[in-house]
């Protein structure tokens, strides 16, 4: 039997407890950057294990487990994420959450159970290995300004010849493995506009100058910032989530808030459309006489998945013999954003998506929902994609 | 000394007195349809003297105060409102709001401690007065549906041939009572739209249904209401003083409620401002396939004052030789609103202003401002004008 | 009889001439500033006649004609315009317009009749006036910047006490006369708004600058200078008449040019809507990145009409004996404009509305209209009318 | 030498006439569906020679030739497109166009020059050739409906395996040529609102319906069709190219009409911008009381090549040995459409980019500019691509 094969039958052999820790993980889910328990379960479970443990990488709770084989050969890195999100979970699981208004609704909880069987068993092979293989238990990927970054800043990764990472994705079935070379999410900003005008009575429009008005003509000139300023062919998103303007009927509002959202594919949309935004709010203040306090900041970058690294990771995976690894599918870009493009930025890295749709509903709930569910099968999926990934490299 | 001078006499006397009172209520504001010590306070007023008093008159805590005189003659009425407003109060002075949240600041402290000390003057001269004076102690000026109309609608002021009332205005100096014949104040309405999209992620707008992007251009749509529906000539606002749009900058809302705030000076104006704002809802439907609940309330009536009782008024007041009555000037169209309007509509009424602005302030702060204050100079003035009116209509 | 009776009677007895020389007018229309062969119809009547008559006064063709009576008194100035409009003419009147495109579509050609007429019946009756009588023939009153300022500055009316002047309405009914104390017509300004962008192909926006979308949205927004910016209680209007922005579809427009029209009852009005056009423009350059050309001329004044002399006209006209004068009306503000303003500014003046109405039609087709037509009885009321104010002013 | 190379040979000898066949072409263009002379220009080259010619083809002047081969072999089809623009020349070139305000501003003319000799040289080679090969000279490509439809509809190209076509792009360098496998270029819709309200004096908007203001808030409004209606990774394009309102200042517009332009790759796409545009202006009557007549043309649908046939000729001109073909680029894709996408949705085909910048020039002006011009080394590169690509299929 091949070293690999050994690896896979490891893998296969532990998936009860897989989705323990998965479950486990879900019980107890925290908010991006107060992820302590979590982080700590994380050590823990490495604890006694020889291998070298990095805690509280860049910003936050980020782990880096070093796992060194004995002989020579790459470097690589393979990323799962363990923040959760806040809102309240609406499923029927046994294993709900326990913290009020925090779910583990976006996956991570399963990227983070199958990472910890794969870098066990890898563990048990070390030496077998070539290379070695960099576990990055990433935290705060959900919330700006993200883990990812200040990880990779971190030096840590500096060796990596690549970076792979995964996410569970509903869209796909299970057994299903998506992915897309080149540009495959959006990067992402956000703005904050307070609109100051000056308040009054309603019945004397005259005596104030209405936040509202301005603030309402600001979010329809917007709109020809996507349909006018961009190539058509380009892809760009400016969402305004939020008109905090909550008052009463016969009062004029002194001052509004917008937040918003802007999406984008390449540098240049983006530069057009932060610079586009300046431009309506300081002409905004000109024909208002409103005072705007704009604050713009951009936040992940769109991923682009290195075209090699990913066409060569799909052949490898279209190769496996593993009969949980069903089909590799082309998947559309993805106007969400992920803080994984900060290692693409910097290391060839590919980002696959781990079909994980439950079998039980004809539609699923995606991402973010507060009834989000995975078909538990789709874990050892994951470990057995990304343990073909780390045989290619470092397995003879 | 004519019976007229007397009672001014009395009232002068009493001043001290009448100020305490105020300051009292001051103290103890209570606001709208809930002012059930204010209204014992009244009753006890007039506890063991020789009038009937009619309580928790129309849908409030109203009270009427029937004087009848001696000898035959007319019924006039007098209304003071009696209600406070839900303002934090922000002034320095002893007496301040003891009610949290609560305070006097449209002055009716002062107009109910005016009329209880002319009340009780003129029934000390009940034996001269010829016809009889209803006093009217307001509850609910501040809330729609206000308590005029009810206390209009018992009855108890069918034989009422003229009404009159008075308001505490800082715009006016101490002795300086302004009027207007004819229209004078504004009608108001008042509606609340909800817009429903379909909510969803601020990078899929296509996948939603914005209605932050709707409800904003309704806004900038019904500016047209005022700006080309209307008579250039006639008077009318469409203010929307709440945008209650409060999300997150990367969700689309689903939904987004508008308060709005309607004035006019007639009836045709109402009605177009009505229509439009339906048909521009109507059409907003349409356009953004959204779902609006669009619910519009017709609220007080614009306040006009009768011409011929106001002129006489007017002169009555202009030929008065009491030195704390100064000026009588003609007053601007104000844009606010008053359910005094409700008694002029059923009967000769006429509402003048009581210049009371503090000498100590360059520019006054207005009614419903946290730091409104009066000169209580002016509660004399006030009561002064009430007795030439009523020494005009019962006093030989 | 009195000398105002023969005055009258005089004026009866040449109705027929009176409606003879309207319609010769009405078929020779001539436009403003273009008026020479009225001018020289008007000039020839006088001839021979013992007056002064002053030719080309101001900027055109004005003429003015001193009646000077033959005892002290008085000297009051009565206008009366005659140019005529760029309208085809759509009548069936035998006496049609024979100048294409041109028309006495504002009643200009009745003015001058019966002002021909009282002039004529005066100067016979020289003898007996006390003062003397400034007729006042003005030439361009339809287009700015009219002829009223111009002969106004000629000097040659420094010495009149007071002007009237007379306006055919169909508004009102043969023998009724509108008057209007105080402000009476609007203000009126002109604008001019080219917008630059950058033209382009229809399917590449963003190598582009679309001037159309950038000129709607001004469109959109000025809304807010009527609706916002002013006092609910006063008059303003902003039309854009004109968008001349026609080409082709798929070619984006790199300029297109608005036209807009003002109206105002008070300076402060006018000011605060010139400065928000020219605010908004402003704002629009660095919202859209277009370039604004923006031409501002402010025209006519509103028409203030003098509250004593039109009270005193009122009276009058009130007294008068005559059968032909039946009512006296207030009429409404009217949002249209007139050069006779120029005279109220510098002069105690009044403008009065001579009722017109044909009695074949239900709804009168209103001044400008190409079906334009007035009851030729309307001239004899016009002719008495200014007789009795004459009167009052110079006949004993 | 191989028959290929004899065919090159030929071409390359015959580049003088070709030049002067395009120069002719040139001077004598002609609008769309009134190419009569052309027509009969490319008839007459063909007399004589022994290919069976079909003229009129389609609903136009389109004339097909039928070079068949002594061989078997498949049949292929070259297209060739021959009107002109009504665009009035602004070149300096000697052989300018001699029909005033029609240009060859596209590019035709060439494409028309290359073709004709490249037929003439494969009718020398009949013998040599396998299968054969259809000359398509199709008129009208500028003007809706076009002529490519009816010529495919005609079935004369019904047993064309495969049908190529070029165009001259100065966006490109000469002896570069570009592609695109898959969608290339944008498909175009028409659409013409007029929107009618009700016209009046501009001091009066409450009297009229102002089409200007609605139409106004239509183009404000329907740019959120692209900016929230279509997924971002969409492309769209709505332009309003003419806005005909052209009027006087203080005259209310009672109509005006818009012009505009749609583009899209996808029919989603299509669908959603015509229902759209559709809703908005059902959405527009019910705001604004206006009623609007919407004319709404579906144009040239998007031009999609067969990814397998432009793989197979890019291979092809990547191999060519003709030292005139520099390049081979994938070429962006272009929001232009071209009616060769009714071939291409009915045949396997392909459309390439024939680059053909001039030199001396930093800039060059593009395509239906009126100084549009080419460098004409660009016709051998034509003629030598499609000879490549007739020799692959038809040459042994």
């Amino acid at each position: 039997m091949t070293i690999k094969q050994q690896l896979m039958d490891k893998l296969a052999a532990r998936n009860d407890e897989m989705i323990a820790i998965r479950r486990h993980l879900h019980e107890h889910p925290e908010l991006s950057f107060e992820e302590q328990q979590t982080a700590q379960y994380i050590a823990d479970f490495y604890a006694n294990k020889d291998v070298k443990v990095h805690r509280n990488v860049g910003n936050g709770y980020g782990i880096i487990v070093e796992i060194q084989g004995q002989h020579p050969g790459p470097v690589i890195g393979i990323r799962a994420d363990f923040d959760a999100l806040p809102i309240e979970e609406e499923t029927d699981v046994p294993f709900k959450s326990k913290n009020p208004g925090v779910m583990h609704a976006c996956g991570h909880d399963g990227h983070t159970a199958y990472l910890l069987i794969l870098a066990d068993c890898l563990i048990q092979l070390k030496d077998e290995l070539h290379g070695s293989v960099k576990i990055i238990h990433q935290h705060a990927e959900e919330k700006p300004p993200g883990g990812a970054k200040s990880m990779m800043a971190s030096g840590l990764l500096d060796d990596c010849e690549i970076i792979v990472g995964a996410h569970l994705f509903p869209t796909f079935k299970v057994g299903h493995i998506g992915y897309r070379a080149g540009a495959a999410m959006a990067g992402r900003s956000f703005f904050k506009l307070v609109v100051h005008g000056t308040g009054g009575h309603g019945s004397s429009p005259h005596l104030a100058n209405d936040a509202i008005v301005a603030a309402s003509n600001f979010i329809t000139t917007v709109q020809t910032v996507i349909s006018r300023r961009l190539n058509p062919y380009d892809m760009g998103v400016v969402t305004i989530g939020s008109f905090d303007g909550k008052g009463t009927f016969n009062v004029i509002k002194d001052a509004v808030t917008l937040e918003g959202d802007v999406r984008y594919m390449n540098d240049t949309v983006h530069a057009t459309i932060e610079k586009e935004i300046k431009r309506l709010v300081d002409g905004l203040e000109v024909q208002f006489g409103v005072t705007c306090t704009l604050t713009y900041e951009k936040d992940y970058p769109p991923l682009v998945n290195d075209k090699d690294l990913t066409n060569f990771v799909v052949e490898t995976l279209e190769a496996s013999e593993q009969e949980e690894i069903i089909a590799i599918e082309e998947a559309p870009l993805f106007s969400g954003s992920e803080d994984f493009a900060y290692y693409a930025l910097a290391k060839p890295s590919t980002f696959y998506y781990i079909g994980c749709q439950p079998t039980y509903l004809d539609v699923p709930y995606m991402n973010h929902h507060p009834k989000f569910d995975i078909d538990e099968r789709a874990l050892l999926v994951a470990a057995k994609a990304g343990a073909e990934v780390v045989a290619k490299y470092c397995l003879k």
